[in-house]
């Protein structure tokens, strides 16, 4: 059994919004990523996806509102729900979703990322 | 959309051993617990299991060997998989698991926590 140290695994790439797959259970798949300023607008039609703050600060912006979250916060957005996560600074962030999960869900531009690396 | 801030909800309750649930996402949930000393020995038959310590130290014994966790690190048990979590002080650990998942596994005992608290 192999244990997974997040500082690790972030000091293993440097790009952003390129999520890295950790591990997998239960169908769902465990990642991590890098991010700073504005992602696409999106959705996922059937995939709930939690986002938990490691280090740094993400905002994840909704049409009617938005939520601040710092190391050690977390939200669960559900499937169906339209964001746009935001960081002014980089920020580190592990994510909990369906190993299905499209990172720009209903979407397809450059921030399109088809494979995921495992790391 | 409410954000989940983790101290927050570790200062929520102090009883060892009593996972308690944050959130549900694609029937799995995320849980917490505050953990010291030795677990009950015991697999899940249908589900893997996510461990990943927030704070103190975590040992998670197998039958041929053990991992030890300390902050920002995580290890996934496979369902079927017998293991039996160890803390030598207070631990505060984040779980993600199938909804269905019972804390002691294949075993009842007293550990056994048949309907888990939402906080």
């Amino acid at each position: 059994m192999k244990k997974i140290n997040l500082a690790e695994k972030f000091s293993l790439f440097s790009e952003h919004w390129s999520p890295k797959i950790l591990g997998e259970l239960n169908g769902q798949h465990v990642k991590v990523a890098k991010v700073k300023g504005e992602f696409t607008w999106h959705h996922h039609e059937k995939e709930d996806e939690l986002f938990l703050v490691v280090d740094g600060e993400l905002t994840i912006q909704f049409r009617d509102g938005s939520v601040n979250l710092h190391a050690g916060e977390m939200v669960i957005v559900p499937r169906g729900v339209e964001h746009r996560p935001v960081a002014h600074e980089e920020t580190q962030i592990l994510m909990f979703e369906p190993a299905s999960t499209l990172n720009t869900g209903n979407v397809r531009n450059d921030r399109t990322v088809e494979a995921l690396e495992h790391i």
